[in-house]
């Protein structure tokens, strides 16, 4: 078998046989294909497109790479959770801990902010003393006594997607359907799921911008699941404006304490809600989705969703008495208010203009590995469809310096969009995608 | 600008602009924009297209590459000729002499065979002495003494393509309109020719497999040589089966000789003199076709030619009495004559599997630099639409062992299609393309 027969035949849009697939990313993990054909491969895959067989045959390649963990021991069902990633997502910090309490065993493994999209990593760093680089036995004795641990994705799993994923970056090969959907997988089967529910981000602030396109991503990763005996439901929820009010580090984990406290904004609680119960019901502590929301409301109501946060971050070294004193996370020097220009209806509030807007205050970074600043960002004091009186606060900015602050709020403000006339925003959840089963 | 937005602007289907295509070329000729990229690059090139406009800028940033030629002081307008590549193609040492001897200097850049397609250094080096590795000057004083000279290509040339061009080969990027008419006319222009006469060759043994593809690689050649005041014909020809009758090196001087002496066979004695024509319209050393082939049927018949070709050979050091002796051509120890196995009119004699065979015994290279046996070869003795009884002479094998010789043979078998009926060949010229003017 050559590689270059492989690239041709896929370049003229023929199906490659699991024999192929697996020659192809086997080579490429071992260096034996260079750089350079397995990027026109990609290429001619983004542009030709695979069959749901060649895209489960490319994940489960990608799993062979490398080491697979096994989490049997911790449960009868491993059910992991995974964001397409966004702006103001902190739901991993309030449904982790929500689901650990209801009982069903939370083993996360988290990547760090890129571009306009936060990472966990980042956020749970902005608490002293929080250790992200657990040993694998620590990260499951964590779990087997706190029900829940956050790790930084190990090069070990699935070492394939992680090479084949930085070359998709400088070769155009990003936005292709079959190479999201095996990239998610993999890393997710690799990393002992046997049940995923998917958080499909759609809109402006997201990878996929329409609910079609969304539709189609979910849909190929519950195919793939299916293939291979993993049950797989995705939600796909709105990012055309951020999650929450808080966008940054430390802002994003005061603002996960409140809504595990149960005073969180409602937009994020429903969020939350909406993902913990799927997660119970592909773990089977939850009969119905209303059983389960009703349920998981509790926890957070009566406080033990937060109690079980707070023992986390014990377990991982991190300060627990955050949760009772937020001025123990790092503070930005300067925090500027930013008044509405006009009356009206907020009717636009880009997430991509906030998800940038952050990074360029310090909050994410442009290129891998750059430092970062865990307290600047934005807390915003209305959303789309809230009406705000002309010089009413809109938003309030946490910066280094004053002057970043005010490019930041001129930045922010022409994300804005208004209207004289009231408006409803795009629904929080668009559709929930479950496994016939 | 940066590479990876050039990648997926062309991945999205968009037009490049003539900025952004030197950029891409010159840096990837100066291993700033590294072969990954440029193969993925290649690859959305192949699938999506490019415009005259991109083909023109595309020839024009190779031909910036690297050094250019000046044959200005030769005449003063300086003729090329390319061939697409062929099984049995000896045009250029047929024509070369004849267009010289008529008056229209020849300043030849070669290449090698690779595949089943044959390559005019090889041949010229199985004349004993002959030197392809000529200085610049000595190519120069050559031509102006005795009218042409063949050189092996430089590196020097279009240097963007011939790096290119090494990495289309191992992506799978080779077959691109755009990428091969630019690579073809990057070469000749910077080769100093001011018109083009094109032999793209069209069917089996030919890398355009049909008229309609070979039409629009000649049209969209004729449309850049347009863009950049560069005249250029195409002669579309047929390669269903082989030109004239011998194939291999040595086999294919003889041919070449007995077709400058007026004796050749009728086929390439046909081809070469239509390819002749176009170059003496183009060189504006004739007025119309009929008047240029009555003159150069006259060079060949009046041994003119021929002449002309000894002195030329002599000049590069080969050794000139071949020409009447051609017992000094490398001769393979054996000779194995394979007879027809059934009577009936030559319905096919497939090009491909002749060039394939002839490789296989030794007189082709499968891979780059591989060495060549000059001697070896197959001569046909009949061809599609010519009638043969049973048990007559159907072609010779000249072989190294006997073993090789059946094995070709049976090979060679299993490349011919038999009729009972009359059959009617391929038309040996399809169609000529000249630009408007």
């Amino acid at each position: 078998m050559r590689a270059v027969d492989l690239i041709e035949r896929k370049r003229d849009g023929c199906e490659l046989t699991t024999e192929e697939i697996l020659f192809f990313i086997q080579g490429y993990a071992e260096d034996r294909i260079p750089d350079y054909q397995t990027a026109a491969w990609a290429m001619a895959v983004l542009l030709r497109g695979m069959t749901v067989r060649e895209t489960i045959d490319l994940t489960m390649a990608m799993v062979a790479s490398g080491e697979t963990l096994s989490l049997r021991r911790l449960g009868p069902v491993v059910v992991d959770k995974h964001s397409t990633g966004g702006v103001g997502d902190k739901t991993t910090l309030v449904v982790g801990p929500l689901v650990a309490e209801a009982g069903l065993p939370v083993a996360k493994m988290s990547g760090r902010g890129l571009g306009y999209s936060g990472g966990t990593l980042d956020k749970l760093e902005s608490i002293p003393g929080f250790r992200v680089d657990l040993s694998p036995e620590a990260f499951y004795n964590i779990i087997a006594e706190h029900g829940m641990a956050v790790v930084s994705q190990t090069a070990d799993l699935a070492p394939a997607d992680g090479k084949l994923y930085a070359l998709r970056d400088v070769t155009g090969t990003v936005p292709s359907l079959p190479l999201i959907a095996s990239s998610i997988m993999s890393k997710k089967i690799a990393g002992g799921a046997d049940a995923i529910v998917l958080d499909v981000k759609v809109g402006r602030g997201a990878f996929m911008e329409t609910v079609t396109q969304a539709r189609e991503l979910a849909q190929r990763m519950i195919d793939i699941g299916h293939g291979v005996q993993r049950r797989v439901t995705a939600v796909l929820a709105d990012m055309n404006q951020p999650l929450g009010l808080a966008i940054g580090n430390s802002l994003e984990i005061i603002e996960a304490i409140e809504t595990l406290r149960g005073n969180g904004p409602k937009d994020l609680r429903e969020h939350c809600l909406t993902l913990a119960a799927e997660m119970l019901l592909l773990g089977q502590k939850a009969d119905t989705p209303e059983a389960a929301r009703e349920h998981l409301g509790e926890l957070l109501d009566t406080g033990r969703a937060l109690e079980r946060f707070r023992r986390w971050v014990a377990a991982q070294s991190g300060d627990p008495d955050i949760v009772n004193d937020i001025m123990r996370l790092p503070q930005a020097p300067v925090q500027h208010l930013v008044a509405a220009p006009r009356s009206g209806h907020i009717a636009r509030l880009d997430a991509r203009t906030c998800g940038l807007a952050a990074v360029t205050l310090g909050a994410g970074r442009e290129v891998k590995d750059a430092p970062i600043d865990p307290s600047v960002g934005i807390v915003l004091h209305a959303k789309v469809g809230d009406p705000v009186e002309a010089g009413e606060p809109l938003l309030t900015i946490h910066a280094r310096t004053q002057e970043e602050a005010q490019a930041a709020g001129r930045r922010l403000l022409a994300g804005y969009g208004w209207s004289d006339t009231a408006v409803q925003p795009e629904p929080l959840i668009h559709e929930i995608l479950r496994e016939d089963s």
